[in-house]
């Protein structure tokens, strides 16, 4: 199985007798744009894919980091080790230590900052969603397309060992014909009791969308890359809350984004789906939960626990207790787990990012494909017709066919 | 919280002093129509409930059983002690010795028994869903209407008593306003490898519907029980195998029925909700799950663990280590369970029915109301027009509103 | 699996062409020693195995239920159906209609009325613990291998069709060398905080022991049942409340049975165990737990959970997804299945005795033996000797060997 | 809660108004001994701490890495960044630009290098278990009182955010007197079909034992840390497995250390525990599974849902719906999770060193008692005592006293 992990290629090439000291793996500049919950959690994953994903396919130079408030890039820059800081991004862009833009920004400084590093030759990983609409993410595509660098989008959860071995599964044919995909993404910060203040995500200018796009995005692209194609759409949403605190103050501002959808799909496939999402789920707190009943068996996954994937063959014979199997997937055998601990010593949500981003790395020293196994730009925008479909359901009450353009 | 369980008074005025013996239940005459699964069931659940719901509201007297095949048939009076049997569902409803008809015959068998019955002035328990359509739940209800007999739907999961707590905390306030709704009902019995026969749930003449009438209209149901009326749906369903074998022969019939349905709901208190039903869930035996989200917390049930409650409150205070409580619903205190064993001394489906019946006893011999906690032909036709309305957006591929007549 | 139930082959033989009503299943009078918490669970199993293990080996007729306080146990006669009553447990056993003893009452007439039974060639059927101590068990031992009749002891757990699953996987050789056994029986109804009275339970003249008895004799039971006999035993105990309030009374009485035990135990067969039982664990409601690790893989049940079983396979390819499955023991070729619902229809706590009493019966009529599946008095002997065991462990502070006369 | 944690009064401080540009973060020279699985899992946690755990308590510096093949030691110093390695302990000891002794060395190299490092004023976290047996613990002790220096044992279960909680629940007296304490410790990777080959694990000399000190000693030293002193302790052990090949090798090497043990225990507050691990557990990855009964409530954990605590209230309301609360142990109040991600995203295994590490930094620069949360030396010896304890019960085969020498 981790044939499919391109690094993996030279860690089997390493224990064939390669020298690592020998080795002089590439360094690739990385200039952050953001420093708060995905600076973050991709800085740690630059830090740490060099050693634990041994030998790395690339050295990541962690060169720079740009963010507005001048105190706080300068605070993070020292703590993760950044070489310099920004204040600007597009000084961040021209920066020439920079080989790699990561855009970890809000959804409104997403297309910019990202395309203008394509232009500049720049590689570029995005957070998700890609952009705040279709067209918007469209016209991303665009530019990546006619750059020659290498596009991802941040969409992690492809990257958790659980969701790698479903893939397989279902890919390698194992689990036969899809009949049906069920998804939800779950959370609760946005409730009453949680006093939650008016920020950029329940703004549609600078949001695109509320659950759609923040959550939903994720479960659609998991539809895409683990099903395939989604061809129509029929959907609902709504916000519960219609005015939020702005921080600090007594005033409120008008919430314009959805809190919650509710939606069913048909793939093209003939398989038929839910997908879900909201942020008013009391006692949810990061839940999402899949499952993929199929012609030979069924598949189920929850990111609250995330080692562990449930399955179910249809065809295994009743006297050795069919049922469906916990397992825990921490074995060597299993995606990416050669470079982790023994069994059952489980991995967290942030080693999401160190797979992602090693594959990125690799894909960008290696002159690889990014897919299938990581989301591209055109990933990204397939997800962004979808999302937008959403709210288009939910605006005409009616079944919205999806329409992709090549 | 057994205050809502009418026959409990019963059970408390015994207690406090009253003889057993010197009560005379008053006993009622069950003419049963069916006697293969929801036969077996219901002949259970009355043979058993005089002894178990002490005292019980009434003595159900097994009167008469009928069905097609008179071997069978009489083989069924035997088994469960039926004082007779007919083949001619007309006779068993002329018999005056029943004062009730338990109809537990297939779908096109629903309306015009239970009718006549009513005519006849005998009380009616029929099985779900009422009837193939709207339409014909309608007349249904009409007649019912007029009768001034006791009708009842056998929507016997409202009688889970883990089903019953959560109307309570619901209907009590205890949750606060409703934002989400989430049911799925799955099996797997009609997927390929089954090779299960074509019988009458395929032939949508006689069954109506597949999955939706079948699977459906328990979690519609369970959605007007718990949450309210349902103000419009979107849905899209699903045959998967075109083709059954016909028993015992070479040739095969066409299905007609959906295999499964995915649909979406908006309910009129705003709430969002999404209701989900298939036999195509390779591992999934009986798996009825709920979930319910709103203001103040949450709640999860499972059918394949129907002891269980799951609850989250939201405004309990962090350091009570807030968290989803696993609620064991067997204790004195919790619906139903003075009547059965100590806790954890877990109960079955089956005693869904017992719950049930003695309900629909308590109300014919103390002429009380059927709802809110049974469901009557009324419930059943507001079922039955929620169904219709999933197989025409599906077909119309629009949201559908539903119109309910008064 | 079903060969192992003896009475399923009637129903095979009925299902192979024989007339139902052609058959005189022989008839066995009950006499009911008791009428509390086990004399309804045994009454309620004497009335529902007749339809739903059908055709039954026997019809069972429920002679004559025995009780101190006349009022009470003339109601549990009119409740149940018992033709007559006595309080005096000599008239039951006297009763000429009585064919068999259904002793369900405190452990301290547990000896006397079987011994009588059996002596007047009567069938028994006793409640567990067998007795208060090894050295009356034996002496019921002794006379019922002396009496021609068929005895057996409500160890109804080895009836839960997950159990005897795992009894044919081990005993079939699937599992191979058995390592560990682990079994815990935690409840807590005894806690400080629930204010239970002084009962004949706190006594030890009347009960023999506490949490050893009630609950360790079950898990004794088992470990015997499934894995073969122990060798040796180590244990502690605890008696953590000394004073329970006499029933309405301001006084209290001194306790002087254990709240709890825990104990390691050595099997003959070299396999390691623990045992362990208590009735101070809070939130644990009827918790008994059993893990069973193997040369080829590993079981796990939870009787709060009962309708399932945990199977791991440690031969499974790894590519078939290697874990835990959970086994819904709900199919039509699981133990006992074929006579209740469709999978996922579950059943609960009180079915275990529908298919222990079905089995005695089948014993008596078809003189079958009751063992290996029934435990006999010479099971209920070994128990009492582990039982006496962990409490002598505990008092000498020193391992204890099992010494089982012949 | 996070009061608990010395190093969040930093974090306080900073939150506070200081500038973390401003502060200078001393730093520590770290010397490894060991470069396999606890190398690299203690490495991990040096490079990670001084961003995540932010501000750091101290920087550490990886001044040196020892082992004896040196060109696996100087492979290992590239990868994490250690500035130089040596091939003899005594070596690493004497550098000078290290502070800190970081034994992660097999057992048999606990003792020797601890001593000497501590003798020369370094301050050393040694791997578990301390030392082979109690008396090279004692020896060790003695020398570490006699240091000055700071001393701790890597009982890195101590840093679970969950059984920090436990640890909170119970000491700050909300759970009442304890009444039960259950451990296991279940993994599978010595059985048969695994083929493991024969390392210095299954070597007594080098060792000391088996299950007892690789996994006993942690869930001795979690009951020693939650509950409190051991006071006796009976015991059975077990080796299933006599021979094991020597690496590719045909001869095979006798094992004399033990594959499992079972135990039961009293501690000096009169709670009964009971303590059991081995290593053939089929289907049991890394299964370290904890309950506690107390008067107040329970509390469960399970390593292999490290994320989760569960816990019961006995006082809660019953209509407040009282079951097991399943926390999920990853909000911002919860002990170190203002340092890591948004609820619901979860943390690893490999973060107990992380929160250890800090930890230690903290005591060391700060001069902070290691205990009550850092096991020192003090507790590793008395972990030893219990471990020497259950050998020798299980040999005696009798209940042995726990004495700790002052």
């Amino acid at each position: 199985m981790a044939d499919e992990t391109g690094f993996t290629t030279m860690a089997r090439r390493r224990a064939s007798g390669a020298k690592a000291g020998s080795e002089i793996a590439p360094e690739l500049g990385v200039g952050m744009l953001g420093y708060a919950f995905m600076g973050k959690a991709h800085s740690n994953a630059y830090k740490t894919l060099p050693y634990m994903i041994y030998p790395p396919p690339a050295m990541p130079r962690l060169a720079a980091i740009c963010g507005r408030d001048a105190e706080a890039v300068a605070e993070a820059a020292q703590r993760y080790g950044y070489a310099r800081y920004h204040t600007d991004w597009q000084a961040l862009i021209d920066d020439q230590t920079v080989d790699l833009l990561d855009n970890g920004g809000p959804n409104h400084l997403h297309a910019a900052p990202s395309m203008a590093a394509l232009q500049a030759g720049k590689h570029v990983i995005c957070e998700k969603p890609l952009a705040r609409n279709a067209g918007e993410a469209r016209a991303m595509l665009e530019v990546a397309r006619g750059s020659g660098a290498k596009h991802m989008v941040a969409f992690n959860y492809r990257f958790v060992p659980a969701i790698r071995l479903a893939w397989e599964l279902i890919q390698g044919g194992a689990l036969g014909q899809i009949y049906h995909f069920r998804a939800v993404y779950l959370q609760e910060w946005l409730m009453p009791h949680q006093g939650t203040a008016f920020t950029w995500r329940s703004d549609k200018a600078r949001a695109g969308s509320g659950a759609v796009g923040d959550l939903g995005s994720h479960i659609v692209d998991l539809a895409h890359y683990l099903v395939g194609p989604i061809k129509s759409i029929a959907a609902a949403s709504r916000i519960f809350l219609k005015d939020r605190p702005l921080d600090g103050q007594e005033a409120t501002a008008e919430v314009d984004t959805d809190d919650a959808f509710a939606s069913i799909v048909e793939f093209e496939n003939g398989a038929l789906g839910s997908l879900e999402a909201t942020r008013f789920a009391a006692g949810r707190k990061n839940h999402q939960a899949i499952e993929i009943n199929a012609e030979r068996g069924s598949l189920r996954f929850n990111l609250e626990r995330l080692n562990e994937l449930q399955v179910y063959w249809a065809g295994e014979e009743p006297r050795t207790t069919r049922g469906f199997h916990n397992v825990l997937v921490s074995e060597p055998y299993h995606p990416w787990w050669e470079h982790w601990w023994p069994q059952g010593h489980l991995i967290g949500w942030e080693h999401t990012f160190v797979h992602e981003l090693a594959h990125f790395l690799d894909c960008i020293v290696n002159d690889r494909e990014v897919g299938p196994h990581g989301a591209t730009f055109e990933d990204g925008y397939r997800a962004a017709v979808v999302c937008d479909a959403i709210l288009e359901s939910a605006r005409l009450r009616k079944h919205v066919d999806i329409i992709i353009e090549p």
